[in-house]
């Protein structure tokens, strides 16, 4: 095996390269194996293994530095610098996150996560490496998806004739995480096809040049900035903002890519380096199926399908379904993704009402003006966006949707606790920045028929409305409760007395857990679903304190801002005096790991709510 | 008075062409006047006078949508809108609104206020428009500087190619609120300067195709996708997006444009037409000094001279100089601006710093996370933006910068009740869903000293952490309070008995107010600055409780999330019973206004805190 001569950065510059091949065809082995058993990225890693290895050869690491965008195509770059061993717990709890982590490595400049971030950050490097007269090389690989986003435009456009070094890697492969959209894709495509554009670039300018008839004209255009031989390469679109363009260089190609970045390396400015690849190359099945392979469970490597049958509807399935029920039912109803139509289950609402559908690309902040500006036109729409990713929209919720009170309907997947992505993706914040939005109702569903009834309220609703609701399979017990959803109005789930288990979401199905503990130990306990975050059921709390010596609210969200706390201002503005417990996750951010792992870390788990309130009790 | 004759929508119509400059004139002399006496926006107003006028005369409203991006250079549009008389009361409470607001006219189809969101919106009232099968003209109004913005161009991205008509009018004038930076400014001023392309947009591909030894040239240009005339005409940065693009035309020449209008009108997809306009065009003074009046106070109409004269230093004067001074101290020290370096005062920095200094324009997400790179490469950044539109960047404080426990300090300027500008603008927020970020540090100073004594203290400090002040004048009383700032400590500025005032920042000024008032009562109180909103100083809490009957927590935030909230979760946590009153803001957005009469509405000044004590004591 050529990778086991691999064990630490640089490495790689000891295999001679007539092995290139091979080692890129182990590496992709290597990566099919490991995946296959723990699930994690595997499309994107696939197709960035020669583009990787070429950065290695061209680069000299820690000292020169590496971002990359998103960051879970960063498998090849963890094994090339000697985290080999790190594939066996990848993004298990301690072990190897699935994205780059200073922490983890110094050949790692800069944590990422979310999209569009890179550009930026490697700005901020190659800004202090100058003004600290350092001399390290900056590169920042960003997929022409993540280009989608308007982050790594403002990074662009602050790019431009900077008189210093700084390598884009724009790693295109015609996906985000699902297919393209937008103008910027389309763009990109005229580049990759038009091979007559390469053969022309240089041609008429000289021709024309040396035909007296045309002096005029020539001089004219050399007078202008930007001449016709200006023009007529691809990447005008870099060119126009002041970044140096080179390629299309095939992504696959390590000779070419290695002679480009040298390159690269002398110009004295932002350059990008347009790289083609292909996702998922080299494995049938990822090439095939690239958003089921882009974020995938452990899989048959044979076939390619998923190990575990799945045997239970998710979330994002009931969501899917309802969407398109009421799709039929009101034609005003409109849906948009970021760049998540699978993930978010919009993909069943796209087929069958293409043109109510908007696929925006990764562009959280316009995905939630657009709605503000659809609803503002009389439509309803529903913003389907995951927890952390919301995070982007925050200023555009509060100022474009609630100030203006316009009926847009937030469903957020992926609430909570989402295990193998980590801290980046946890969306445990959402409960408390929405909170603090004036105007903005809050809910989260305890089941999968409360998701539907909740989905069903919310179009039918007028005004600014979210729900929140996990990733993973959705909780199928307590079907019987199934009160018609009221405007603030929490739900009794089990009215007896001494305990009140105050949960909201994913946390219902847990209190019945604490429940029949306590029950266990000769303790009594209510259980109230309490639906709505923002509004509060003043009244069911009034009631519940004086049938209850304990009330314990119970939120997969952080501490600070959350139900909680809400609950306990509630109390103290009514001056009722009660004994409370808030179970919620720590002011912390919560890495990697499988989510029972770290809800029995955080104590949100039944058995560590039960024993708190055994011992507070 | 030709302005007389129009008293609602359309009116202008009835204009005689031959009268529109003398309209011009008039308006602009009705607006010199009005706000020479109120103080708003001038320059941009004056700058969009032809402009606002074209566009009435080639619409219909209310049926035509105009959107105008940020929304201050709306004041033509109110005065063609029959909004005349709102002028005497502009920007004061109760009265007009210095932005477009849906609820002052059914011509005013969307709020707007922070930047670049104008085309999202504009995009949603198509899509709408089109999904509803109606006929109406969308056009969205932006600055150039708007488009420096992300979410802008994530909505051009989305306007490629759409089949529908909508009007984008690209309102050019070289400015945001200062002078423009980057990438796309250069090339819009490329297109500007380039006369020469108009002359050869269409001449060289005619000629060439005459000339039969360039027959296979031409062939070949005929295939790819962009012809070569395509790649000749100036707007190719739009082409390439697959938006149509007409420009550039004379932004004060109405008749140029309502022809262009008409043929925008007529295009079967999304339409640039770039108008190039002159900020404060007709009033010398404006012209002279744009970042002094884009938004004015008010001022002496013949020499442009504020009319009143500063006495005090406020609260950026004194960020200005410190951080002027700490540039000289340590050469790590770099300063980011989001297209303000007149507002945040940074501009001193800049003159003397010049290489260590980064204004990004209208991107506070790039600024954020530029900011952490530089953190990540050795550089101390602090990022100077305004508490409203340090929203934008809430993903990229908590994922970019606290994730990584990056060494950024936030200074954020307009923090609390900004006044005139109204809910779009008011700073009200930042405590909330900045304390609710793992690992960030919060804290906001009692008056100037203390602001120079935080700024240092941050800058010194590592990690992230965020300082927040307010609009104005700078608080110079309590000059002789002055300990040195120690983390997550809070300062005894009186320390008596009864009832303890635990402000924060601007609030203790009030608190020493309300001191006054409840000494003239009998009633004896304490007064503690509390420094640090984020951690608390828990020990200073305890002791207190002890000592006090009554806590009052005193902040210019909302209540959901803020200070009171935090010293309330900390008591509970604690199991402490106090009495607490939380002076806090409601949740609500709060309208346009003199500060000190929003102050009294909310019930947070002095004499509205006093009786409240008085009442509930």
């Amino acid at each position: 095996m050529i990778l086991d001569q691999i064990t630490q950065p640089n490495d790689i510059k000891q295999i001679k390269p007539e092995d290139y091949g091979q080692l890129a065809e182990e590496i992709r082995s290597f990566l099919i194996d490991k995946i296959s058993v723990s699930g994690g990225h595997l499309g994107s890693n696939l197709g960035a293994v020669e583009l990787t290895m070429a950065l290695h050869l061209s680069l000299d690491l820690p000292k020169d530095k590496i971002v990359w965008d998103v960051g879970h195509q960063s498998y090849t770059h963890k094994l090339l610098t000697g985290r080999k061993e790190g594939f066996d717990e990848l993004r298990a709890y301690g072990g190897m996150s699935g994205f780059p982590k200073r922490k983890e490595s110094p050949c790692d400049p800069f944590d990422t996560g979310h999209s569009s971030t890179s550009l930026s950050a490697g700005l901020g490097l190659v800004r202090a490496r100058d003004i600290r007269g350092e001399d390290y090389t900056v590169v920042s690989v960003i997929g022409d998806g993540s280009l989608t986003g308007g982050m790594a435009y403002e990074a662009l456009n602050n790019a431009s004739r900077m008189g210093s070094n700084f390598i884009i890697i724009l790693n295109d492969n015609n996906m985000s995480i699902s297919e393209n959209v937008g103008g910027v894709s389309k763009y990109l495509n005229n580049i990759r096809t038009a091979q007559g554009y390469l053969e022309l670039k240089d041609s008429i300018y000289y021709r024309m040049k040396d035909v007296p008839k045309y002096n005029p004209i020539v001089k004219g255009i050399q007078n202008v900035k930007n001449s016709v031989k200006h023009l007529m390469i691809p990447g005008m679109f870099f060119e126009d903002m002041g970044i140096t363009y080179l390629g299309p260089v095939d992504g696959h190609d390590i000779q070419a890519m290695t002679k480009v970045l040298k390159e690269a390396k002398r110009v004295k400015n932002a350059v990008v380096v347009h790289v083609i690849t292909k996702k998922g190359n080299g494995y049938e099945p990822a090439m095939k199926h690239p958003a089921r392979f882009h974020g995938a469970e452990p899989f048959d490597i044979e076939t390619g399908l998923p190990k575990k049958r799945k045997v239970k509807a998710n979330y994002t399935d009931v969501f899917a379904t309802v969407m398109n029920k009421l799709g039929e039912r009101n034609e005003k109803l409109v849906a948009i993704t970021a760049a998540m139509p699978d993930g978010t289950g919009l993909k069943r609402f796209a087929a069958k009402y293409p043109e109510r559908f908007f696929d925006v690309g990764i562009a959280e902040e316009h995905a939630v003006t657009f709605a503000a500006g659809l609803a503002a036109g009389g439509l309803i729409p529903v913003v389907a966006i995951y927890s952390s990713f919301l995070q982007r929209a925050y200023d555009q919720i509060l100022h474009d949707v609630c100030i203006q009170n316009l009926h847009v309907v937030f469903a957020i997947d992926r609430a909570g606790l989402v295990g193998s992505d980590g801290e980046t993706h946890q969306g445990i914040f959402d409960l408390s920045y929405l909170s603090s939005v004036p105007g903005l109702t809050v809910m989260a569903p305890k089941n999968k028929w409360e998701l539907s009834d909740m989905l069903k309220y919310a179009v039918a609703y007028d005004g600014p409305i979210a729900l929140r609701y996990p990733r993973g399979e959705a909780y199928d017990g307590l079907k019987e409760q199934r009160e018609p959803i009221a405007y603030g109005k929490a739900e009794w789930i089990c009215h007896e007395k001494d305990v009140l288990l105050f949960a909201v979401g994913s946390m219902v199905k847990t209190a019945m857990e604490v429940k029949e503990l306590l029950s266990g130990a000769g303790i009594s306990a209510s259980v109230v679903n309490a639906r709505f975050v923002k509004p509060l059921d003043e009244a069911l709390l009034r009631e519940a304190v004086a049938e209850h010596s304990l009330i314990v609210t119970m939120e997969e969200n952080v501490l600070s801002g959350g139900l909680g706390q809400r609950v306990s201002a509630f109390f103290e503005q009514e001056n009722i005096r009660t004994k409370l417990i808030h179970i919620a996750l720590p002011d912390a951010y919560i890495e990697h790991g499988n989510v029972d792992i770290l809800r029995k870390l955080t104590q949100i788990d039944a058995q560590s709510v039960f024993e708190l309130i055994q011992k507070e009790r």
